[in-house]
């Protein structure tokens, strides 16, 4: 079968690689119909992670299954299955607090693991992570492109609103225009807020952020953006969307919240980072968030999803097919698309 | 009247100071008659913060209203009141959100406003700031003693406890076995927690962790203490109190938090800090706390104590007079106290 591997900075490959077999009786064979390429697939293509040269490539997936070990209880072949990013045993202490991210067994698809930018995958601990999208939409591919960022980036910007405590009626702002942020303006939205700020600087963003709920907009960055959310919230915003991952972000995210009011962070931080703590303690601000528990989050996305209320699909502008996954690498690191969908 | 006055790191001085007078009508001039010292006045005494000659110290106190303003409705002359560190109106969104720190027309006592450690004080905004104690308790000396810690400690150990979700049941571990420390412990202990973890290295005050409720000990620090909690707990203690303020305790508290849990931190920071976000990010640790809002506490603490269901005044291990005071703030730098309380 086709999967993508990683080379190096600047270098990802389509290969043919031997079919993933079962290897456990809790694994599960699935058939990639769709992934994605996500931006932060682009810390290892810019050659800022760790990764090893033979990596698998792609967290983000949906497809059949093609067989089942001989402890998989809740699926059968022919199922249409969604997968979040990480894989969990939901059976562990985490997986019981819905926190499957720190499943005590788990792991991300990609890098050692097989990679969702392929033809198929090994899933492990299939029951505890697969989600089954109902038959009724087997055909329906513009719905099946609605499920897709629920894999991450949907799920991920949901994270970011429950964690900075976005209720209804609440302000809010959100940092960073990418997939995350988008999908955060979407999920603030769904949750009731009456104002969203989008902190962003590209129009076609922009414009994706305004039909998924967002009201105000402020393009300039750091301190003038500090200054004009507070000016335009009267000492800043409840809940703040942090979804971008840097430190710059995160000291605007700081600036900008109100006194009691809580960051939800979500962007990827790499390593420690300087914060200015002596304003959060004055303020009583919060900081809260982390690496989605996308597994925790996607049955009640989903209802959404099927039922029309909300439509991330947005944010997949640009679709390649298998061979064309090192291209879409290409054009999201050029910013030539916002995120990229991989019809397999 | 005398009042103690900052002239210096390591100089502070009892003087003879103008009576203060009534100067708004929400005003109340409130007799003292307990003040404390506080762990976190030694960082003016000691030179660290940016603090001015001639600035009053001082802000825990309790005492009787000696004369009220025109518009001051809920006490009078005669009663028996206590004041949080910060006073504020009562009135602004912050004080109907219970976070009293962020009060838009509020302060903290001494400094450029009246200090506690002093014969009298202008106590501003009466009405929103001050708690009355009951009458009945008035010649109990031993009770007012215990309703003291109040004013701060007690409710900032409590701040890091709630911040830090702590419930029944959970798993605890407490940073710092100063004042603050020893009474998160003790606050962590009221809300059920059912191991506590204390991590400092004085006997003294450790027997006094121990008689709070705490359940263990770590007398080691940084790297090794991580190592011990992480293996006493099996992955780290739920709930972690952060009654330090410096970035070596915030890393602790970051390396012994559960996936998961939350770090309620009180430990008061200096400017900006080093924080190990990433650690944060991928166990999903909350980060909430901040200045204590006391205000919002006291009237449940208080019946605690009252009830003789918590006793915080073991913090209070010197006792000094108003002339003491001096010696007071050398007993604390030189930690041959805890906590001193001025018996004015």
């Amino acid at each position: 079968m086709k999967a993508t591997v990683y080379y190096g900075a600047g270098d990802v490959r389509v290969e043919n690689v031997p079919d993933p077999q079962i290897q456990q009786p809790t694994d599960a064979i699935v058939r990639i119909t769709h992934a994605c390429i996500c931006g932060s697939d682009l810390w290892f293509y810019q050659g800022k992670d760790q990764w090893q040269p033979g990596w698998r490539t792609g967290h983000e997936w949906m497809g059949i299954v093609e067989e089942v070990g001989s402890e998989v209880r809740n699926f059968k072949r022919g199922d249409r299955v969604l997968a979040p990013f990480a894989f969990s045993d939901g059976a562990c202490e985490f997986c019981g607090k819905n926190l499957q991210t720190s499943c005590l067994q788990g792991g991300f698809w990609g890098g050692k693991n097989d990679g969702g930018q392929a033809e198929a995958v090994r899933a492990q601990f299939a029951d505890g992570t697969l989600v089954k999208i109902p038959d009724a939409v087997e055909n329906d591919a513009a719905m099946l492109k609605k499920i897709l960022p629920l894999t991450d980036v949907m799920s991920t910007g949901h994270h970011a609103a429950v964690s900075a405590g976005v209720k209804p009626g609440s302000t809010v702002a959100v940092i960073g225009d990418g997939a995350v942020g988008l999908c955060g303006v979407l999920a603030a939205h769904r949750l009731g807020a009456a104002r969203i700020i989008m902190l962003g600087r590209h129009d076609n963003r922009l414009a994706i952020a305004r039909k998924f709920g967002a009201t105000d907009f402020v393009s300039s960055r750091d301190e003038q953006a500090i200054q004009e959310v507070q000016e335009m919230t009267k000492g800043g915003a409840e809940s703040v969307l942090e979804c971008v991952g840097t430190e710059s972000s995160m000291k605007t995210a700081i600036g900008i919240c109100r006194p009691g009011g809580a960051i939800g962070y979500v962007g990827v931080p790499h390593g420690s980072e300087t914060i200015n703590l002596s304003r959060m303690f004055q303020s009583n601000i919060t900081l809260r968030g982390g690496v989605a528990p996308a597994r925790a989050y996607i049955p009640e996305l989903l209802i959404d999803v099927l039922a029309d209320k909300i439509d991330p699909s947005l944010v997949l502008d640009v679709t390649v097919d298998i061979n064309g996954v090192p291209d879409g690498y290409q054009a999201m690191n050029d910013r030539q698309a916002i995120k990229v969908m991989v019809s397999v």
